[in-house]
């Protein structure tokens, strides 16, 4: 009896899945049956906004974040206070903190974290512009460090932090500390942590 | 200020990639992103392969496996003993059992399994076609039922089961126990509870 396997052009496309970030060999094979068999799946349209978007969206060449055309909209907008900027790992990180209202200044997305284990070191992050854009700035700039609170976060904090100290600007980090509507009760032992050594008078 | 959104293009990827199974919100930001800036990501690959598939693979209309032609390579593999009949919810339960190489017979997916949350129902699997293979065999068929443990997987069983009673057919069910290499200590309750329903002399 011949050994059964899935045709081809399957394999070919759980192999295409398996590749996306944070999709395993099991979820691939799940989400390529559905796109196959599935009456509500619509691999023309997915493959469609696909090419779509790689051949109109770049990487916005002065902050990272999605453009259509030569710079992003935020860095278009002569509104913006380009006297900060806030530091983040993605260009998805920009549209939280955009959502929160409270930052009305400039972007610039590394591209990733510090990550020895996922081989990510500062050679592979946009580190370089970054430093281009605060020694090309005339007057002193505040730099967010707006990174995760993980491990990787806090290292890629600490490097960028050593580096930024010989130029003409001032480093801040985002808050650690309880997550909004959060009890205290619900909290780990290192945010608690970190939340008491942020404490600030009332 | 313009309130910042991703641009069109990006929204649409993202809104196509929620709508995968097992694909949150999050995760659809976070594969977009990569598609469109890592190195590593190929989109145009994955959009080729898709259409491929799509245009290529279809679902065998005997057993609902994928089939590139008229029938699946298992349907239209002669050696097979047609008088077992294994019935799965996915063609990706296919393969799991092939490589136990513990069965021999022939498949039947049903394309889900019901799931009143999920509003499937009866109608939406492929049971009117597993009820005509079973009538027009001549002899009397084995039907193995070999679906989830999980509650939907025991709620399909139980109805199959009710319907198959009628029908010229010996019905059994895959067991339950410990999996192979698992010790008692990793065990829940349910697991060791049916691990001892299914006991079996020495």
């Amino acid at each position: 009896m011949a050994k059964v396997d899935f045709p081809e052009p399957v394999k070919a496309l759980i192999g295409e899945l398996k590749r996306l970030p944070g999709v395993g060999p099991r979820s691939a094979e799940r989400v390529a049956v559905w796109l196959l068999q599935s009456p509500k799946a619509d691999p023309a349209e997915l493959a469609s906004v696909l090419l779509r978007a790689k051949q109109t969206i770049v990487r916005c060449p002065v902050c990272g974040f999605f453009a259509t055309q030569d710079r992003c909209e935020i860095c278009e907008d002569p509104k913006r206070d380009s006297r900060i900027l806030c530091v983040v790992e993605q260009a998805t990180d920009v549209l939280p903190l955009e959502r929160s209202g409270a930052f009305h200044g400039l972007y610039h997305c590394l591209g990733g974290k510090l990550s020895p284990l996922d081989r990510v070191s500062p050679e592979d992050l946009h580190i370089p512009a970054l430093l281009r854009r605060i020694e090309s700035s005339g007057e002193e700039m505040e730099v967010i460090l707006a990174l995760g609170a993980d491990v990787e976060g806090e290292a890629t904090a600490n490097y960028l932090a050593d580096l930024l100290r010989e130029k003409n600007c001032r480093i801040t980090r985002i808050a650690q500390g309880l997550p909004a509507g959060g009890g205290l009760e619900h909290a780990d032992e290192l945010t608690l942590m970190r939340a008491l050594q942020g404490r600030r008078s009332v």
